[in-house]
């Protein structure tokens, strides 16, 4: 597709999903690493001398020995993948977005109502925005978002759902793996036997409760029209490395059966620019029939970490229909979402 | 209370459910263990000698050198606790029961008529099932059952809020200990890193679908009149030891605000014959206000594990109240419940 | 190499190794899985219906629709991988050796003195042994064994320290993965916040203290000379999946520096012949200089599972040199050894 | 024994084995806690409100309304327990010994040579060593040591096998467990799944591999003798909470066959002086016959966390006798081991 492959900037990379970023974009036919940015203590170092890898295969070689770069200054790349604390992101984000492409995994701007909240497969029509966005805040590149990588669990098999059945009312409980929070982050004195009922003091879950109303919207004249559905969200930190579960009961306007919501859910495909990309699974979402999955060691490295998985789809008591959802917390909810939405910038014609 | 200790048997003790009432009768003011029973393999041996003991105190000397006998052969006792398996229990409880007081932790007979289901805080009042029990079946004993090791974590807070408010509907969400498997249970190379999303094919939620509509029914006229609530439960295996975790939303006829459901929980008190079992904790019910509880490893063990406790009383985006709740599964969940009931059995006179 | 695959059998498919090997040949340059072994309860029926998967990527669908045979009758295949449990191979493998190539994984027949114990990076010499046991027991085929998965972790860096420096004595102390036990192995509720310090009740360590022996002797006229080595091991169970690691100080005939032992293993290079086999890492042992590592998680799947890696190396206050060591347990030491020997088997010529 | 409880400091009172101080002085039965120090965040502040109490019993109602003193600031006490981190306690504990005696966890003054290394069980002799520390220093107080919280569980059941044999060389290989490390101390994502082959960088060995020969030596004139022991430690890092088990392989000057060394184990008194300490466990060391115990989980509880464990006792074919020991590390190996120091100073006379 492309000649030559484009200039990335990570920024933000030596945390736990920089690593994964960069790890990511090692052997990538349409980006290469340009810049890697990070904070004070590790800017005018190698990043291999710096970095506490924590990944599970080694540092590619050729990011180990460039230079990190301060956030702050912004370079002449095509595209910044940002993974950004939510505070530093608040500042950089703009001043990257003001020249080039940000495609950012931090939680600053996601909500903002000019700013893409995207899934590709879910609503790669919020592109829409950035012409917008460009037009009132003066911007020559954009700022594109990716969402809560438990948001990501819940919404991947609720999309089809919604387009078919109307969701209304949705209850999510998740099981969240410990990579979620960073590096270091949890300590093994408090999950190692254990199990916390809440994560970012009710943050998460707020996150949760809101971030699928504006990827399930509709985007009209340039603004999206929130999708109105009520949600609840009770969310637990498990004694797991990678890969968020999320138990999910749901009710909608046309009250499916099992078999109604299994048939629409088997019959997913993503829109048709989606599905080439890079990145891209061959399965958006794998559909398991098997009574005891989607489990995460088993399930999360599905099409590299980038298929969402769902099962027991059943009838519920309560709501209407309930099934498991499962996706790899740190690729497809965090870095690989960043990296997809960037390959959607690229296939769309916004970069180039 | 008592001048002399009762004599005890227990059904099936040398499974896991079976070394907890070893272990928890090894000092009971009322009860002396009389009987150990196991399976063929078993009998005729001393119990230390063919027990796998796993628990994490030594198995008390006494019992240790006590001959395993044949569950089949009714042995003189006061009360037969028992920690037999389903189908095992199906035959031998009611051989048992027509000679003595039996409490059974197995699910074969809990959701028979004539059977009380109790759980002494909540619904002591279905003792008066035992009268026509013994008219119909011609029984000069009585059988008891205490619930499944998930459904208590969920209807200790539920019995007051439902007692205020009136429960209608309810989703309960589990992260369940692997020690409710029984031993061997769950391989250590399915959990380890990993979530299970079902128990028992489904049999666990059934359960937990359908015994609190009992636990929490009236009795009238002999008969239990079941709660019409519905139900719905998602379960899960967790990589921990002990500690079911239930996360619940609820919806009530008169919908409480989170205050008015804190007030009701903290006010919690069991009904006066329960207050001073010996096997009855202090707190029935723990109301925990920091966020991040309760823990499975951090609040198992209160009241000597047979407190339960619930956190995080919030509102609720789709039904109306929502809380995290625990209880030890195999303390307060098993072998402490029937314990318990057994106590109550004598201390309301059935038993002497 | 090869202008068509050879045709190989998986004795014992349905277990937890048989399983790896199946994974491992799915896309295999050399083989062609042609026979799937199994028990009783498994023969007649479609593999992918009777075996529980156990791994993290999914069943190769042709294994899958493969009718399981009886591990009694010998197919007519070129060679035939064993990962039967020790009691069944030793009936099984003479009846396929007498026939074609057998490379077993079973301890059965490891410390017979006409059938080669090999790891071809080590002792690819011992199949000289092959033509005496063809001549004395009649036989068509052959019999190749692969070490015990502790043992390889250690004898990988050993090799090239006893070829320098002549090892004389070594105490090993490992830290065992739960896959090395099979499935469903170790129960979650032994081991979950535990440590078992032992092994098949003495076997493992049995084996540790002898196979080195073999593994490092010399073949003068058709005949293992074991080597002169006091071995002394103590095993432990870890809460980990895969990846055995070996705690290893060592005495030497020539006592080496910490810094010359470092060069000999960094300078260490398999024989010719094995460096290009298919299953052949790019690195056969990889040294570590950082004093954390080789960590279980993260160097457990070097080279895809095949690299042995080593660290730590330092000076021992006790005897001369110390190190940790570790290797994949189920890949590098059981189902991929025995591949690699097969490997080697057609790269001399024995089998093709 | 005593009219009255003595007022007793706890230094660094927030960190992970301050918690452990405050917990096991809750109920005794000599000491009462009149003052708890810690950092300049928590001064002034009530103790239950600032500490990050991470243990699985609830905070002691006294000790959390206590205010939080600068450690600085020498309070009016009859023994001081020091829990800080070795820079504050290397300023810290001389001036507190000025005043009073300090029985200190912290690794600053353990090799100081007028300065007692003590487990009460193994050498109280080092007692002598207080009144030349006085007369040099100075000193009205007097400031006394406990080991490493994995020195201990190995020198347990060497002690009374250097007494009877004469321990000359000594291989140990640990599995710590992550409450070593305080608190937030191991990442979880670091360990979960994962062991890491060293502590401190080497540190953690150091102290193994000295603090032995102290304890074990001699005390001739006032002054410490170092046993001549050759030590080699190689310590790990594993994923359970609490419990450090020791591998043991040592050589001694008579060498004893296991069952020699079994009847000594089995036969170890403490000294008089030292049994009947409110802290001493009914058994010190508990040797197990069964071939794997101990176990972390089932065994570190023992004696309220104060017994040593040993099994597994056996002939090495490098060494002489090879056994597995664990202890409690942050009860006997940290907190239970200074109040038990403590308890000594008060026992023999030298606090009052």
């Amino acid at each position: 597709m492309l000649h030559k492959r484009l200039p990335v900037a990570i920024l933000g990379a030596t945390g736990a999903v920089g690593q994964r970023m960069v790890q990511l974009l090692a052997d990538h036919p349409w980006f290469e690493i340009a810049v890697l940015t990070g904070s004070d203590r590790t800017i005018g170092h190698p990043y291999g001398g710096v970095v506490r890898w924590i990944l599970d295969t080694p540092i590619p070689e050729r990011a180990a020995k460039m230079i990190v770069q301060p956030t702050e200054i912004v370079a002449d790349v095509a595209i910044a993948l940002s993974a950004l604390p939510t505070d530093v992101a608040r500042e950089a984000e703009p001043l990257w977005a003001a020249r080039t492409a940000v495609c950012s995994n931090a939680s600053a701007y996601r909500t903002v109502a000019d700013v893409p909240l995207i899934i590709p497969e879910v609503n790669p029509d919020q592109l829409a925005l950035i012409e917008r966005q460009r037009a009132e805040r003066g911007w020559q590149g954009c700022l594109v978002t990716n969402p809560n990588c438990a948001t990501i669990s819940a919404v991947m098999p609720l999309k089809p759902l919604h387009d078919a059945f109307g969701l209304q009312k949705v209850h999510i409980s998740t099981l969240q793996a410990v990579s979620g929070a960073g590096y270091p982050g949890v300590a093994s004195l408090d999950i190692i036997d254990n199990i916390i009922p809440n994560i970012a003091d009710g943050g998460e879950e707020a996150k949760i409760e809101s971030e699928p109303r504006k990827l399930l919207g509709r985007v009209v004249e340039g603004r999206v029209i929130e999708a109105q559905i009520a949600i609840s969200a009770q969310v637990t930190r498990v004694p797991i490395i990678d890969g968020h579960t999320a138990l999910i009961a749901a009710s909608f306007a046309q009250k499916p059966s099992p078999e109604e919501a299994l048939a629409v859910l088997e019959g997913f495909t993503p829109p048709e620019i989606v599905r080439h990309l890079p990145s891209s699974p061959e399965q958006a979402l794998i559909v398991h029939r098997a009574s005891d999955r989607p489990q995460p060691r088993r399930d999360r490295d599905a099409g590299r970490g980038m298929s969402a998985s769902v099962g027991r789809v059943r009838a519920c008591p309560v709501l209407d229909v309930r099934m498991v959802a499962l996706s790899h917390n740190t690729i497809r909810g965090a870095a690989g979402g960043a990296i997809l939405n960037a390959e959607l910038l690229v296939a769309s014609g916004i970069v180039s």
